[in-house]
């Protein structure tokens, strides 16, 4: 029986190819219409395939926010694609036609000096994924609207053209994805896994009292592990300026095989000492 | 003579209301289109005042990116302001004339909730800043579009009133700013200071070479001072997945005297070891 996977679609997303490398043809995919969509399919479907960071703009902060709050899955594994927007528009459209260009904010931020550089004058605007953006200039009238999308979208959606290629700020333009799988106690995982990297989340409790009180040096001779990735996001409380920390750690020994044990030893010492912590992916 | 302040603008911007609140009538303000700009008028002008992180919404990118490459300005303080939101719209639209909200993406990110709730079915557009995200409202023909704003603006622009107060999604909603100074020799601060705090801004030299090698645990001990609060960019650097930290630091002992030596020496010490490191702040 087939995996059914849930992503940032609509097809033709990077997303969708990113989920496409991992699960192949063993498993069924889903397009949803937004990241936070795709999350809260693992109600119902084994895997979310979502974008993390990308290497010009950085992370994506509407998965870390889903992060913050995601309840059914755990983090098994991560898949590095290289990025090559296009400029996509009406078949027949030129430059000085485009008053308006349209993407998921990524990939605006992505090509913010193409942008400034070929089209000055043109008003930005976001939507839900980059192929939602080349479905909407397919379905237009008008010439003057563009899309920032993967070349592939112009073989998925109709009268449609690629006006330039390769449109992102660097050459090197890689995004990487979470593989997130539901949790699930009798489920074999999708590959054997030597595992060597663990997300951890944590509250650091203490700050809620007093601001200076909080050292994130303390809290990482703690962790006592390789911390190689640090993300923040507001804390899902009142208390304003109160930070969920995301920290990526790796195994730096040479024992595979101790590593979810350190993890978990890792978070019971942050939990001795009363911060909320909790591993949210090994792979 | 008066000081001269570079503020995201236009008049009538938190920020505009921050920067206020710091020099009151010493100086004379000059509103910029965006945050880059603001930054960029450190050349001509003595101060800048961009906003830093918002307790809701978090970091503000556009102004990491900009600090990633400051050479001019260093920071020399920082407000904290309550941020109440409105939904501003002609005189006489109701929300069943909304289809478009537009304002800064981070406005927008800041009342999601009141989005997704009253508006469903309105498509979000983001502007450089919430002011001119009014302004735009205030020119238009139609009733169809609203702005997500500070409630001084509709005494600012023609035209307008506020369909509802205090849209964010949590009652408790701050931004800090920072107050960032040419950087000049021979010129007093605006304000005495005792400074507590500093912003250090550092490439891990290391990392370039091989992924796990870099070790922000490693890095913190590096440090030796109390970090508070820690933000990264992908760095200006054609690597991928190369980041540029923010690490604010603050004084642990009781010794203010002291703290300008004390980052001096950390400083010091992150470039013995190879890291490209220098203080951006002190306040």
């Amino acid at each position: 029986m087939k995996l059914s996977v849930g992503f940032l679609g609509p097809l033709g997303t990077y997303t969708h190819q990113a989920a496409h490398e991992y699960f192949q043809d063993s498993a069924i995919y889903n397009e949803k219409r937004t990241i936070a969509e795709a999350l809260k399919s693992l109600e119902a479907l084994d895997y979310a395939v979502v974008p993390r960071e990308n290497s010009i703009f950085g992370s994506v902060i509407e998965t870390f926010d889903g992060l913050k709050v995601l309840k059914e899955g755990f983090i098994q594994g991560e898949v590095i694609l290289k990025i090559q927007h296009c400029l996509v528009v009406k078949k027949g459209a030129k430059f000085s036609d485009i008053d308006c260009v349209i993407s998921h904010e990524q990939a605006l931020g992505q090509c913010r000096r193409f942008l400034v550089e070929k089209l000055p004058g043109a008003t930005t605007s976001t939507t839900a994924s980059t192929a939602a953006a080349a479905e909407t200039v397919s379905k237009s009238q008008t010439l003057n609207i563009a899309a920032i999308c993967s070349g592939i979208c112009v073989t998925m959606f109709e009268d449609l053209e690629i006006l330039a290629n390769g449109i992102q700020d660097q050459d090197s333009n890689y995004t990487r994805f979470f593989i997130i799988g539901k949790q699930s106690e009798g489920k074999p995982p999708f590959k054997t896994l030597r595992p060597t990297h663990a997300l951890i989340r944590l509250i650091p409790t203490s700050s809620a009292h007093k601001e200076t009180s909080f050292d994130l040096t303390e809290l990482l001779k703690t962790i006592d592990l390789s911390v190689i990735r640090l993300d923040r996001r507001p804390a899902p409380v009142s208390h304003p300026f109160l930070d969920t920390y995301f920290l990526e750690v790796v195994l730096s020994t040479q024992n595979p095989s101790e590593w979810p044990e350190q993890v978990s030893q890792s978070i019971l010492r942050l939990r001795d000492k009363g911060h909320l912590a909790e591993s949210i992916g090994l792979w």
